[in-house]
């Protein structure tokens, strides 16, 4: 039996217990919320059992016993903190994104989390989705020829964020929160390595945005000449038809691959423009507990999570400055 | 009768051929192109009479007596000496874009049309194509609110591209010759002024593009908290199913308005998402010669000419030089 204990119901932890209900094998050990009646909001659910500890106390969870993995879905300045402490208990750690909101948190996650010998992987979820991929499997495929103008958006819509969200503090900025999905997609999709990267990020302080920079724009440069620019939102009004406006765009020597509105679409010099076949999405958190159960293999690697995070928290300093960094 | 001059057949005099054959009190006095081929191609044409001019010299063209106005379509390496030439001369001048390829020549040509106080305008013709008109209407009677986040695309295809275009000297650069496309349309249609650029472009020497970029990427900011990402590209491959896939986008604190393919989009929080009827296209030739005979305004003023000439040099700046630069 693999115990899982999840802190924080402020994520993608969706995705985890739905996979967690589908296992005979897996139960959530316990729950932690600073919200009582959120947490309440899980009794009774087909992925709890009698014995899941449910608690407001991270304290009261991190001393659990015969823990096996832990999600962290909690706000973004509590994330180092439970990283390292799960590290240093030997858990296997699924983490909402960024890693830390600092590079020096970040530095000592990654000491613990190599010391401490356990698998980390993060919540890119968008990886597991079918129209990334089938880009990827097309790019891959050569369809595109070399990649050379890589571009994403990820716009969001307006409203009421949570509390945390709206405090700079415990949020952290848009580029490090949303951005990292787009940095990781591009940079998965073609395989491209960043070198450099300018960028902005405003806050408007519009009603219920708080402190989040409801806007953010990312140029970056690669090893190879490529480029890619990237740009976030928070402005999709009200009446918008989906909370997401995400695209993907790969523009190569051979042709552009383009995600819009989860349809994906290929232009080459070969073929009539034509819209691609998806796969099955997959779970993110079952091919992590597959791996750590001994098959196969999950495909985020520990490596890639400090990396993006660095990334990103290279970009948003980037915004901050208002100058060039390498990353 | 006015007459009107042609120098080069490298741009969009079409536009304005078809405008002189509108007209009966207009008249083609002459035409030059240094490709005699092209140039005889004009002949019988119904913008042609008896009396034009057709030459291979330029000094020929420039000869003419009784010119009332210019049209610049050659490369842009010749384009400043044209204007100082035609301004000298008291011609009128509706030029293609850039009016220069250094901040020099651009410093002297704005002198010199101040000086003569003849009329400039520039090929800017996406700013008189219905779905653009559409856009800006909008974004005027505020269905976004305050625009924050202005993005565009200029795609176009592949191929075989001129001689002129392939020539670095002669050229000048895939952001001033595209990306001033875009730049003067996002400021137009929000009335935004910018404030910095960080830019990047890349030849990747593909077979038929010479020295030009493949790939430009700008990032602006205004000088009130909006910002701007442009991207060109001509990577659409030979079986697309338009020469430029242009996409223009202004998010606001209201909504977000979008056009692409030549449809424009609206969201709002007030209705449901639409598609917005568009006005009819407007001649920007047929404009301009409506001012120089008294009647009305052409919308292109000779200060945004220079204005936004010098933001895609200083684009181009940040590109080569990779540091952001004040624009």
């Amino acid at each position: 039996m693999t115990n899982v204990v999840l802190l924080g119901l402020k994520g993608h932890q969706g995705c985890c217990l739905d996979e967690i209900a589908r296992r005979e094998d897996v139960r959530l050990a316990g729950v932690q919320d600073d919200d009582p009646t959120v947490l309440e909001g899980l009794r009774g659910r087909s992925y709890t059992d009698q014995q899941t500890l449910f608690t407001t106390s991270p304290d009261e969870l991190l001393a659990l016993p015969q823990v096996d993995v832990a999600i962290l879905c909690e706000d973004n300045a509590a994330r180092p903190g439970n990283l390292l402490a799960c590290a240093e208990r030997g858990w296997h750690i699924m983490a909402e994104k960024p890693l830390a909101l600092s590079l020096e948190d970040l530095g000592a996650v990654r000491e613990a989390v190599e010391r401490a010998g356990v698998r980390l992987s993060m919540l890119l979820t968008m990886r597991f989705e079918p129209p990334y991929l089938a880009m990827r499997h097309e790019v891959a495929a050569g369809s595109v020829g070399r990649p050379l103008l890589m571009s994403a958006q990820k716009s969001y819509r307006r409203g009421i964020r949570p509390a945390w969200q709206r405090d700079r503090a415990t949020f952290g900025g848009t580029i490090p929160f949303i951005g990292i999905h787009a940095l990781d997609m591009l940079q998965w999709q073609t395989g491209c390595r960043y070198r450099r990267v300018a960028a902005a990020h405003h806050n408007e302080r519009l009603p219920g945005a708080g402190d989040i920079e409801e806007t953010a724009i990312m140029l970056l440069e690669t090893d190879a000449g490529q480029m890619v620019d990237i740009r976030c939102d928070y402005l999709r009004p009200g009446k918008a038809p989906t909370h997401g406006d995400d695209r993907f765009r790969v523009a190569g020597s051979d042709g552009v691959i383009e995600a819009i509105g989860g349809e994906v679409s290929l232009l080459t010099a070969a073929h009539e423009p034509r819209v691609l076949a998806q796969p099955e999405g997959q779970s993110i958190f079952g091919s992590f507990l597959d791996e750590l159960a001994g098959r196969g293999r999950h495909p985020i690697t520990a490596a890639e999570c400090f990396a993006i995070t660095e990334v990103a928290l290279k970009a948003r300093q980037a915004a901050e400055t208002g100058e060039w960094v390498s990353v």
